[in-house]
């Protein structure tokens, strides 16, 4: 099933997306997709309310898909994003790092996160503001001490699009904490949609490319993961509790503007689409802060 | 004034502390002290009703003080905790870093907020868990790309006794980055009280404490910042929304066991107590994960 929240910013309400592309109306089973929704069953709720069958259809306008809708964020304000800095190979070798031992932990501030067509902002003096498509892991169910990866898939709710948009000035060179150049305003888009884990189907077989002004820069395969999806959440579990709602994105595959040659870094105007094989697409337009 | 929230865990109910140590129930001026309540004016309606007079007294049993009631934080569940490490000079020294040309700015996960009497867990597999007093604030209105120090002041709402407590292996064995030795279950006692910055008084004008079995660890004094509250705000705010209710952990000053000699990490069944020049004190016990 995919879900996904449409409105105005801080006005979503719920919806879920048919295989034929139309959008039911979900605010009669829920009044958001968040934690307490994921934690209280809400997916076998509108799972049912779907198959009964008489949930409205959103107006998607002329031009199909969502139409003149706003796509939100399908998740309403994770309590944490945590990232796994370096997890593809062929990006740690691009950046010059080394493969980790074991996953590199940072966090993103949660109020970055936005609709997958919203415009991200440029942070005022940033020169060096990079890209980043991502695996995003949505936490179903509450989690602390997994045995291993096993129980791990029980605690994911689903899957998401994540753009871990960076600042690699703010990043690596105003201090050795990465969270600075995570943190800026606008920069998580997330979705279109949160896909249910049993639809995604493996984690460790998706493909992931994202464009910049329609020309391809990343092209990786989450089977190139350092160190897979659930390994991730069962490693994390003994660190930190994980919330229903909360989002781990999973790590960036190469092809980032710091490893490209002329280090093309994204300016105002610029375009960047972003694909997951399953999990839909989204398309940024960036602007000034 | 003196802000608090009392009760189980997830049902505090906000109250002011009054100067003579009276516990006034606010539950009819705000369903809780949170963003929402310090964005909306929350603390002048608060501080309206003490003066009005009638606000009931809340029953704090035999003991006095805050009696059998449990003191929850006094903030609810801040969007995000943003750190700033070595902000001390002897601090630095005392763990072998250079002094930081800019804030080292890191994050902990906001669900690691609990009550400041509450008990701590060391996590399973931790032999090097650490404590770290540190003056923590509490932005009140939202902030982006302040222009200096002056307007930084006037987003704090006020100030807290935040108990950053720490992980060393996982923080600084694991990977370069600093976030899970930070986040683990319970790392982050706060409060008793949020106390307005009137009140408050200088930020930079305040004492330390912490002892650990009775035994004096950290003795500082908020002038002995190397980035001090008001620039620590105004740096922030340029490369993150700052939004009500977040909270900032300002650092903390030498003595931690990290730099101490057989650096004497906690183990279950210490206690540790903290103490902030007008914030009040803090007691935790340490139990096991």
């Amino acid at each position: 099933m995919k879900l996904l929240r449409v409105g105005a910013p801080g006005e979503e309400r719920p919806a879920v997306r048919t295989e034929d592309g139309r959008l039911l109306d979900l605010s009669s089973v829920a009044s958001d997709i968040d934690g307490a929704f994921l934690a209280s069953g809400g997916v076998d709720r509108a799972r049912a309310a779907v198959e009964a069958g008489g949930l409205p259809e959103l107006d998607t306008g002329d031009t199909g898909d969502t139409g003149d809708l706003r796509v939100g964020a399908p998740v309403a304000r994770p309590g944490k994003v945590v990232c796994v800095g370096l997890n593809y190979r062929d990006h740690a070798a691009e950046t010059g790092a080394a493969i980790p031992p074991r996953p590199v932990v940072f966090m993103k501030d949660p109020g970055t996160v936005v609709g997958p067509y919203d415009e991200v902002l440029i942070p005022r003096g940033s020169v060096r503001t990079d890209w980043e498509v991502e695996l995003g892991v949505v936490i179903g169910r509450r989690a602390r001490y997994l045995e291993g990866p096993e129980e791990a898939a029980e605690v994911i709710a689903g899957y998401v699009i994540s753009h871990d948009v960076s600042e690699r000035e703010f990043q690596l060179e105003y201090s050795s904490q990465w969270d600075l150049g995570k943190s800026c305003e606008t920069f998580n888009p997330m979705g279109p949609w949160l896909v249910t884990a049993d639809e995604a189907g493996d984690p460790q077989n998706l493909g992931l490319r994202l464009d910049v002004n329609g020309v391809k820069r990343q092209h990786g395969h989450t089977r190139d993961m350092i160190f897979p999806v659930h390994e991730i959440v069962a490693y994390l579990s003994r660190y930190m509790v994980l919330e229903p709602g909360d989002v781990i994105n999973t790590g960036t595959p190469a092809g980032v503007a710091l490893g490209l040659p002329g280090t093309p870094y994204l300016r105002p105007g610029d375009t960047v689409e972003l694909e997951i094989d399953g999990l839909g697409s989204q398309r940024q337009t960036f602007g000034q802060a």
